[in-house]
């Protein structure tokens, strides 16, 4: 099993630099001053690194949606009441949630996966990959064994690479994951507690306090070691983040951009580049999540949101917008006139490339 | 001609309270927890209030882009020259350029107004309303005389009524705009040169030093009324900022979203809003700007972007992917389900819709 693990890290391959080298080229050559379309150029560059190709389109979108349940819910943790993971894994197979409205809205495609949710999931929408019934209480002791964390995260990785599509989102449902992804982001960074923790889906105070608690003791009692990914997320993360560390994987040795919703796809995108630096390339942000630990996962990997929403929904709600930001990158590259193309004389237009100034000499 | 402005500014009316109140129960109905889609949610509510009914669609999106020439182009202010004002002009119409490349690529209509381009335009897609061949050197005197404003803001405003669209977004093309928006700005707030002023296209050292100069130059020369938003346009901005800020009021008064893309849309919106504080309920922010103008002009409107790309093209580019938000906004009022078609228990959930947290006793 973790020889599997490692083939699959081992299949991750560097962006394909001349690529990116020539799509900065072309970008250089649209009728634009230089770099004036920031980040839509950054995409179109990072996307030329991926596929290997300079002209790309983002035609299929797809969001996975990983769901789980989590055994440290019992400590009161949440503002919702642990059945409705399961309620919700249901709705999003029906575009009745806030996600897969988006997904219907934006004409992506939506694949739920149950990983972990607790009992038998009664609809056939969902894709059975379960390594087990819920995870334990973090509180008390490991959330799962390391064999079934390397399951898990197979199983996301599988499940984006039998995922036809230019893009994949990478979301989640699963009542008490704030508390899991605070647990796991506090070791691997390393942070304390308070720095990473937030209200999640919206606590009292005495919650909020109790949650902190919660996660402290889930450290001290499991002792997770922050060089080991894989022992940290079997000790105090979920199988929705596994399933999505391996998602980012599956996404990135399969050649395809994956877009990170929120706070809990940040952290697991964090594992998955731990295990795997090379995965960064391929990583794409999307909003930024009103939950504190957001930024602070997102600085250690040196990315930046695109989205500035507050939303702090979770469910891949953030990543069928960022579909649409890539797709738009994409069309600025391929669709744009050249300078030539364009009917402006070179001759003008030459120092604006070069990035400098001139004074003006109206042209006769 | 003044009493033409008068009766459009005194036809923008206030937000459908009623509308909003309506919506924002709606949202407190839908299953999520409450505020968990942030702006989107807001945008909605914002969307009732200015058509009046709870639920709508963003359809027709369009993109108005004013064109017009300044003036202070021959002191050296800008990295392209004049010519390309034209040019761009013509190019918009042809999805060549960036923002028309988007527009087509997110099924906007796109409209290219002449209101001041030097010369004639060869282009006959481009709506000829140009009150006069480029503005006056705001080094050496006024752009215009406060009649051609006027007229200026009443073509915008016009375009705007003219243009059917659930949406419009407002953009410019025109060489040297960003020297005048910055002027316009330190007069309004007021602030000093150096806070509003920023290198535009991508200006050396020495010739931002010289757009600073300029700026206070034409400040001196012209002292324009603070308190009087025309007198400062028709003194020291431009035809494009002018029909701008017509186009965020026609846009008001016919009860239309209007989405601000820039540094110079802001600015224009900061002088509608001047005009017409009313006029704040019918804006929507897009992206921020790279120009450091940019955010006190919507700091002064208590207003926030909604994407972070760094761009700073102009042209009206922010504006189609603000499109996508605001229908996203709509989609998720319209589709998600409600608590009790959502399937879960109401008894659960009522703690959630207070904001308060509890405790989960799990269900048998």
């Amino acid at each position: 099993m973790e020889e599997q693990l490692r083939r699959l890290l081992a299949a991750i391959s560097p962006l394909d630099e001349e690529a990116m080298a020539a799509a900065r080229r072309r970008q250089a050559e649209l009728a634009k001053p230089p770099g004036s379309l920031g980040r839509l150029e950054d995409l179109s560059v990072q996307l030329s690194g991926i596929t290997g190709r300079v002209r790309n389109v983002i035609e299929k979108k797809h969001l996975l949606v990983f769901a789980a349940d989590n055994g440290v819910a019992e400590e009161g943790v949440s503002s919702a009441p642990q059945s409705v993971t399961l309620q919700q894994t249901v709705n999003l197979t029906r575009a009745k949630t806030g996600a897969s409205v988006l997904c219907r809205h934006f004409g992506c495609g939506i694949t739920v996966t149950d990983v972990g949710v607790k009992g038998p999931v009664p609809e056939p929408k969902v894709v059975d990959r379960k390594v087990r019934n819920s995870t334990g209480n973090i509180a008390l002791g490991p959330a799962m064994t390391r064999e079934e964390a390397v399951r898990a995260i197979l199983a996301g990785a599988q499940t984006a690479l039998d995922t036809p599509a230019d893009v994949l989102g990478v979301g989640e449902m699963g009542i008490g994951n704030t508390t899991t992804s605070a647990a796991v982001l506090a070791v691997l960074l390393p942070a304390p507690v308070e720095a990473v923790t937030g209200r999640g889906g919206g606590l009292t105070e005495a919650a909020f306090e109790k949650k902190k608690a919660v996660i402290a003791q889930a450290l001290a009692v499991n002792r997770p070691d922050p060089a080991d990914p894989v022992d940290v997320l079997a000790k105090v993360g979920g199988l929705d983040l596994c399933a999505m560390c391996g998602a980012f994987l599956g996404a990135a040795a399969s050649r395809r951009p994956a877009v990170i919703d929120g706070f809990i796809s940040a952290v697991a995108a964090l594992c998955a580049w731990r295990l795997c630096p090379t995965v960064r390339g391929y990583l794409i942000p999307s909003h930024a999540s009103f939950e504190i630990g957001y930024r602070l996962a997102m600085e250690a990997m040196d990315l930046k949101p695109m989205l500035l929403l507050d939303m702090r929904l979770g469910e891949g709600s953030g990543c069928p917008l960022a579909f649409e930001i890539l797709s738009a990158a994409c069309a600025v590259l391929n669709d744009m006139a050249t300078f030539s193309q364009a009917g402006i004389d070179d001759g003008y237009l030459e120092p604006i490339r070069r990035g400098d100034s001139f004074t003006v000499e109206e042209k006769p």
